[in-house]
């Protein structure tokens, strides 16, 4: 048999960071690679609670369930997104299998072959992937800590004529940036003015550090999903558990219906036990003191790696303090690769992901992404030191 | 905001079953139309435990998981296809959301737009949904109660150079039949001489009714899955219940690795808790012994509307009886239109699916899918009353 796929497959690349999950499997490599949160805040007795309680409502709730998702979630988090200050209804919601699925299929109803996508630079790799299997242009816009260089933004909108703008304005992956509110509300601004969707990726939002007050999101700056010129998607994920695959999309509601139609041709709907238990979860578990906990939790991880970071004296080292996230992200001097780097950083025992990853184009090939949630500091310790010794190895060759 | 959809979706229209159990919602309305197992017979006790059993293995059951699967699934699939005389290992398959998702896949990366897929006459309607969302061109094949006619089919390969052909052989939805060994020797003979992908899709066919021998996959008449020109999927949804969302693809593993990526950049992976609590349900649960029930139960009531049909003197009616599944396929006289039938069955306070919905051409107006597991013998009496007095209304005005 000889296959003929589809022009799309050259386009599915593998990720680059699974790749290296799968290299570093079953190895005593400390990995700073992955996106992974931490298992020991994972709230299973209160997720076991939650399906328990499904289970006791009977057989119906193994049947079938709506493709826009099972109606008591959405009222949740609608309820959910309140306290974020963004007012929607069900009609204004899809649950997706995670919010990676909320991507995919933003993508598949709006994007034809060759239109064009701006994104930050750097961006979320997932995301690159999505949208070039779907064929589209990206090009990258400036930005600096403060989020995309407005400037820059119109000017590739006059440029380019995007149908959409893909932006993660609050603790960004891989850069660990939190927009400013001007730069949020400027984005909006000129997206509205230009007609150009943005589609906000928050799947980090809730993990902020320093306790002050949340940013504003670009979609509750739009104020009402009617007509907005933003679709919002967030995720269980990142506060309660990655296995349940449960993410939302919220925005205008024929974007959402849009939204809805493909989802019921690519898997009819999501799995409605993870939905019905996290709609449990809601009623019966303070998910906010729990969040409150991750968080806490995650910042004093976040300071560890800052101290260590501040210890080194690799050459050419520039980075920001996270704001909140998982992630921090690095720069080294020019002649650094870390492509390069990495081969002898998994040598010695330790991974992250080369910075390269995150660029639709023109990529920093002297800048990583290290994660500082899921290692406890003494792992942390020992891959500073590991990621030390390869990189004095590479400078002996450079 | 005006929005800028891209050109596909306009083949993302909305299922007509799905749209009818909308109508059908909160009504007192007696549903034939849908494709529901019957709650009575989901195993919750043994689907409760298995979930119980994951939770008691610790925090890292609810950490991310491979695109491939979890893999002890995976292997727990592998031996239950044994049974089935198909002999994969895990590098053959890929866990899916539903095997509607593995039809969605293979489809992203085997199909272009324009390339055409051939299908049966009638088909299952949401495959035609999924096929016309990648911009397919789909063409029927003529066949009879034993299976595809292979001259037509033939001929039609010919013609059309299709890249691939979509077939339900074993109790298909909505015809209910069971294709002769001969047919699906044929089917594969004639498709790997001409270089064509076959998808095989096997929801049903587990729900054998008679106790006779199972008729063989088309999968494993061609024996391996190195350079099979088959691509085999199959369900839990009919077997356990459709709430876990939880189905496979096996095939050639170069056509699963395609699949896999193309599942990465979709949703990177389906719920692991789901997944998790299936591995536990083949370890400690009597699958087998709850299939015979599941079929003897449905083939009962295959039997009961089987006996109503029979009462009828509705003009034109022709059935076959179904060998197993979940569906009888009835066409009536030329006249009635069931579309405009559906109309008055819904006032009578009774669904069905017409059957001009299963079509992907050249349209048969006088059908209509009848589902015999979801309602007891009383409602069904009753809807055929209620089916009775449409028919009959609709028969004045003819």
């Amino acid at each position: 048999m000889d296959y003929r796929f589809s022009d799309t497959i050259d386009s599915f690349k593998s990720s680059a960071v699974r790749e290296i999950l799968k290299l570093t499997q079953g190895k005593s490599i400390i990995s700073l690679a992955g996106g992974l949160p931490n298992e020991q805040y994972f709230p299973i007795d209160a997720v076991r609670e939650a399906f328990l309680r499904v289970f006791e409502e009977g057989k119906q709730v193994l049947q079938y369930g709506l493709t826009e998702g099972y109606t008591p979630l959405r009222q949740s988090i609608a309820k959910h997104m309140e306290r974020k200050n963004i007012h929607v209804g069900v009609d204004d919601m899809l649950i997706t299998t995670g919010s990676q699925q909320a991507i995919d299929l933003l993508t598949r109803v709006y994007i034809d072959p060759g239109d064009i996508i701006l994104v930050e630079r750097p961006t979320y790799l997932a995301a690159i992937q999505i949208f070039q299997s779907h064929k589209a242009r990206i090009v990258s816009v400036d930005g600096d800590a403060d989020g995309m260089n407005l400037i820059d933004l119109e000017q590739k909108i006059k440029q380019y004529n995007p149908k959409m703008i893909y932006v993660v304005p609050t603790f960004s992956n891989p850069a660990g940036k939190a927009w400013s509110l001007e730069r949020r509300q400027g984005t909006l601004d000129i997206c509205k003015r230009n007609n150009v969707l943005i589609l906000e990726d928050d799947p980090y939002g809730e993990l902020r550090f320093g306790g002050g007050e949340a940013l504003p999101s670009i979609f509750s700056l739009d104020k009402h999903p009617h007509g907005s010129a933003v679709l919002y998607t967030s995720t269980f994920s990142k506060i309660v558990a990655p296995a349940l695959r449960t993410g939302w999309a919220i925005g205008d509601p024929d974007v959402i219906r849009q939204m809805t139609r493909a989802k019921q041709a690519a898997d009819l709907h999501s799995s409605t036990m993870d939905q019905q238990a996290l709609h449990q979860l809601f009623e019966h578990f303070d998910l906010y003191s729990h969040i409150d906990l991750v968080r806490s939790e995650y910042e004093t991880r976040m300071r560890q790696m800052a101290d260590l970071l501040n210890q080194q004296n690799w050459p050419g080292l520039h980075w920001n303090e996270p704001k909140g996230g998982m992630f921090i992200w690095i720069e080294l001097a020019e002649e650094i690769d870390t492509e390069k780097l990495m081969k002898l950083a998994v040598e010695e025992g330790v991974a992250f992901v080369p910075g390269v990853s995150f660029f639709a184009d023109e990529p920093k090939r002297n800048a990583m992404r290290l994660n500082f949630t899921h290692t406890d500091y003494e792992q942390m310790k020992e891959g500073f030191a590991r990621l030390d010794r390869a990189i004095q190895k590479m400078l002996q060759t450079v």
